[in-house]
């Protein structure tokens, strides 16, 4: 085919790795990685293909924001991190985009200006991929898009567990009067039943809070937590047992604020804390979910006029080969 | 349709900004500017389009430079910093997108080691984009890469005369035995009869030379210089006449080195000079060129690793702005 | 005062430059510029000073803008940039501190998610402080909050002409549905009666345009256009003038959105559009402002994130500057 | 009171946090946590409290530093990155600026040109800041300025044992003759006999030395040594025993040289070393002084044009927060 | 001596730590450790010396890197983050410039645009060079450059064991027909013979590959390896124990991709990937290797465009550092 | 030779162009621009070389600046960015380092923590170099440099008019009791006899002073202004006639701080104004100097922290360039 040759440019028909029916990423022995459109890991767009086991889409959204805006380039930059992204996971011995078809889905258009008809639009956006989708995972935006995301988990799963990696409870009520925020989804769906309120987690949770009454209000919220400050005793090792423990069978949504990191692992961030997880304890505690019933998950709070050198797009890049390698495992043992 | 509305992302189909035939930018009040793929100005991918007025095509190919690489980013980052431009262009009173068909061909795969091959790759490219496109914008890359753009240029017009931006000649003969490098490609097509040598300039030297047979050798080459400290005595103005005098009705070639511009304006490029154009200076002279006979053009040395928020991408995207805008008055006046 | 000596800090009394009954910047002499607190110019805060001749402003609020965010950092980073400004203008031969009392206000509390209530926050802070003193310049945050303070405005002085410094008309209708907008503020403040119409006039427009229409509408908002790439033709003189000429003896208020620069003298910018105008350009004209009857002004989008080495802080700071010192010649002479 | 209303800016009255008698920081769901004044975490001056436990108090003097000079924007740039604490630490469950006034007393006026007038001047400021608080936390500033904190501790508490958290020994002699720099400090303090010899204890050295005798003459200064390459066996807990066993009840001044952290966590400092603590190490270390007789701290050799979107800031005043946390829970319990 | 006096300036005669007959680095007492040019630790160049030890050299080449070049410029950007590096090493007890003798021997020159002729040149300056020097030290450049300096060493020494610090194995076969790349210097140097098989090890792999048969092929060039995410279980010590048990007496060469760190350790580079190893755990494992029988190293990759504050620079020149202490206590015992 | 072919390194003997006499630049076909060490321009060092034309040094202090201290990195900034200079200057038709000696003479070792102490230094240093090379080129440091340098100047050729480049007068009296800063040198080289005072002038004046009486102080010192705000009205040609006008055929030492350039052409300084000259400007007027009876110059107040991709280095590098093709035409004609 001539369009696959090298010297022949062409804006739809790339090379790409195809691993049985599963279309994969353009072939980086014909167009190099510096090369060509940034969708994630250079996959296929949704248009390309037929049977979908999991759509990335990203949500450039950052109404929600407290402090730092900007999260709203971080779809874009996400996938301009992920060209580096090779087939072969060998941690996990799978080839994620290989085992399942895994594709780019693009962005849900949102409106900038309003919180409330972002959440909408997300909330239908998401629920119009999972029609084409087995599973989604999405790409910030800011925090606030997890409660849409939920939405239509739990209209097609009912209440999931969500493992929560964040700095941050993400339980607070309002700001401003605002009721959706990027400090409040996680309130918000607990209170419309889309959480199993047994099954839920934060993970790397640091930093000062507002008031204890913040630490009582998330365990009525339905979660546990693992401090970050408990890293060095128990080890990733440990997280994994506990985030086990609490999950167990249950279908579980993981929702991975990167904020959860050090600011030194992830300066490009809206709220960053000290005192974080290391990058290499976060991906391997994700590697561990090949076990866990995941239905989806999200990437959020990647703010990259921050960030140096694409230390925090790497960061997210990275988590999210894990979590789909993590699916890869689950559905197509190794 | 449903998928141009709100809330609904897909990675193939998007609202788009329609004028007649032409089909143009995706439609900023449906999908935010910094949402969705980064296609040149949000521009449909080719291979969306039956008919095509002008490809804009890159080559990200950096092997060919002397000092600071990092070219090959370029048209990944020229395309991003491009997601601002809007389709009316009030200094020409033209609608770049509207009244031509301007689709982003992607890149150009080429092959990172080897200069040889990818002068060949880039030449074989460009002639297979000039059988679906009348006219070819060029985002690079280093400035090795005008030669084998000039071949196929001259292969279909016959010798062309070149307006050529830059700090530096670029008609030296060789670097280390190497032929093909981003200082020689204007002596090499010259060798090669590819200019017409007498409608041939630079625009914006400046800086220090090997010695005063550079000057000799380029006269001999077939250019003549508008030199960058002319500027403050002859202005746009002036330079705009000098080119027109040396152009005439010529077919011609305009390549567009960024560090023609001061680094002020474009640090992010691989041999920065001192007292370089203003941006506004070099928009204004391309803008003029809607009365030339353009037959293609490049923009080159875009090296984002040295950029800062998008100053030289923008710039870069700009120029391409207008030089599109000036194909669109010349073809269907105003 | 032991307070005032070196080697004793205290966290409100400082040495300071006194002129007249007006206290001005803290004395650089004792506590060196770069301590102490960041007010504006190292200004008194409103609280230490009883009558005000210019109160400065902070609108930290960028929920309105269309691309870029970040400007809610604007305040903020002006005032760090503004730690050198001196107490003397040689080029107006005046003490803009020492003429007349002005005074850092701090920055307007406004909910960073609703738009609407942050229109309306803006609208009575500003009023609120117009009680206090004569005239305000506010350090934005994005272009939206350029309605609220248009109205604070006109309900003082009655419509008044305007003199808009940006790379954008600003006079678009909505986006995304919403009427506040960083782009739409002049539009809606025309539509509210707020505007002279035969006063008003844009410096520096550039860059692509939705469609001509965008020229219409801006004309029966009311404003006529100094376009950038006249700058080298009429000079700084000219666009002088052609303010004169338009303003005349009118109440103005002028709006410095400072990606009127271009993106080199102001790359820490929302929506940075190549070609515009000098820092030199810019503070030659706003220096000539002395002779207008000058009621307020502000100077936004500033997005730090962006900035690098205050190079758009400062800019932003040298505006501010030469803009109270006009204030200060039209009302106490030279 | 109309001045704690959003949409209502004063340069003075904000709306705060307070518990009992103590006043804490401006209500941030009042004044979104980037507005308003950059006092440390927002807390209010010295001149608005009347009785003070803790002051924190900037010391803007860098002349003393022997390779990357900054430091003294040091204090500005730690409360710019202390807006996000919050009041509450779960880590220890108490509320630092609840159970104790806590109060930003500004910066110390030194002369930037005379290392020896300096030391004087902040002397001088510490004592007298002494009568008003209780304890000092002090922000620097390069590392010079621990003497003269430390000739104000001595003169009130006696001789101190000293925590010295630091890349380097900081107990040499001279350098070109100058017997105060930020290399000295601890040798100075051990000839003033400011020092309890028998309780002083450096954590985290690490990197190259002059010569052997440097680790001789330290132990004589009266220092025991925690080499950063016993982190990975002893961990934060063997780390906090050693400390405890060392200093034990006696009144205890902790010295935080930034450069303790690895430079990824710490970019922004003057005297960088590879091989340094994680942030999560040195801030669980803090936390377990609630335990020590902590009569003052200083954080110190924070050089912001070195920093990376506040991640060294950040750092530095999250040590603070921890300090200040252990002094409440000290003094008033948990 | 005249001019070694400050105030002084020379160009080639600077006052030096002399140990015996050892020449030293720049005495830093009186020529200020940011003055005076830049050689590695501002050591003596090698023609001011007569027998060495050690020479350092560095090889400015990128040609073979396939994403982000930059390289070229490690060497120089290496030297200059190696100011501050002193003349005794306290967690191996020797003077590692004092025990032996340390030169810079500058860079050798390379052909920027023919991988095959600067292979064909590192050969050759390599051996050039361990005629008058026992060992070298390279600094790159990109991976590439390990192939030249391996034949250098086998045609000394035989065959060698090689430990390689790096995120990916390095023993690929071509890209884009290329078979010298910064990919697959290892596969090479075993098919030619110059890798002791029964002696390899790769630490630090992590991320993705392009196929299960990687690992394969892996095996078959004579690695095993110690992957990044072992770090947290079997730590420093287990890495050491591994890395003693493969070697044994095997003279061995060291290669450390500096891409072995996290990019928040190491931004400054190629193709980073996540999740990599801390600078202390690097450092503590170079350090063990005075037990070794080194006959050569070479830190590579760093590319100081994408580097911030030398945080990359420095953790490579520690690594060096390390690299030649191990060597002096090796040779010479402590 | 042999050390002088690609693939051998050496530290000391490179390949060299060579001019009659005189030795020039490393060959940059032999040895690549960005590879061997950093001398200015890649000259011979001051020890390579037997008389001297003009000897470039640097002074690495910035001890004496107010505000953004750094200019001690300033001279190896200045020389890394000078690596792209080549040996024939167009503009002037001349080879600065063909037609005279010039060479780098390494840098004045200083005292960082003593301004007198500094002071004495520069100037024994100067005179020293003075023995050995007709003019000194020197690169600084903060402007405090400029006394003890033109202590030497008129020890040598009496007192010598000054053509001072700067944003500041420079002629304050004294800062915080210190009588030598980088805002005085002018006023006590006046002070001291050491300025022709007729022949004295500052180009590119802009910004606040302390008050009016700055302008008649400066006066009493010596010189006359040309205004920043003047380069629109006058032009490059206007201020060079000023100049010549006001300098005649006086001795001239040139100092040029380079914040007389914009800040967006060098954001890397330490005081930066808004509404400088364009590099351009600069480079024009320098250039002219060829008719000017240079004695000796300085560029000084580079601060590299504050840096971005060269852009200040670059345009200080270039500055010295054209004073070197000055020197070099006004003593050798063309």
């Amino acid at each position: 085919m001539t369009d696959n040759q090298p010297g022949v440019a062409s804006g739809n028909s790339q090379p790409r790795v195809v691993s049985g029916p599963n279309i994969g990423p353009v072939d980086a022995s014909v167009l190099p990685r510096f090369a060509g459109p940034a969708t994630f890991a250079r996959l296929p767009r949704i248009d390309e293909v037929s049977d979908v086991d999991v759509a990335i889409v990203g949500v450039p959204f950052d109404a929600g924001v407290s402090y730092r805006p900007g999260a709203r380039f971080g779809p874009a930059h996400v996938r301009e991190s992920s060209r580096l992204l090779r087939p072969y996971n060998p941690a996990l011995d799978t080839e994620p985009f290989g085992r399942q078809q895994v594709v780019d889905a693009g962005d849900i258009a949102v409106n900038p200006f309003s919180i409330t008809d972002a959440v909408n639009e997300i909330d239908r956006g998401a629920r119009h991929l999972l029609e084409r989708s087995r599973r989604l995972l999405t790409i910030g935006g800011d925090h606030t898009i997890a409660l849409p995301l939920l939405r239509a988990m739990a209209a097609k799963h009912g209440p999931v567990a969500v493992v929560h990696f964040d700095a941050h409870l993400d339980t607070w009520d309002t700001y401003f009067g605002e009721p959706y925020t990027h400090g409040t989804p996680f309130r918000r769906a607990s209170e419309e039943g889309l959480l199993d309120q047994s099954g839920c987690l934060h993970v790397g949770i640091r930093g000062p809070l507002y008031s204890s009454k913040d630490l009582t209000n998330d365990v009525e919220v339905g979660f546990q937590i693992v401090h970050a400050r408990e890293m060095e005793d128990i080890g990733t090792r440990g997280v994994v047992e506990r985030i086990r423990e609490r999950v167990g069978e249950r279908p579980v949504y993981v929702s991975v604020d990167i904020d959860v990191l050090d600011p030194a692992f992830a300066p490009g961030t809206g709220t960053p804390e000290s005192g974080g997880l290391l990058s290499r304890e976060l991906l391997g505690i994700l590697r561990s979910f090949a076990t866990l019933n995941l239905v989806g998950a999200d990437i959020v709070e990647v703010a990259p006029a921050y960030d140096h050198a694409e230390i925090t797009g790497i960061a997210a890049s990275h988590a999210a080969y894990e979590l789909l390698s993590a699916m890869a495992v689950h559905d197509y043992g190794r």
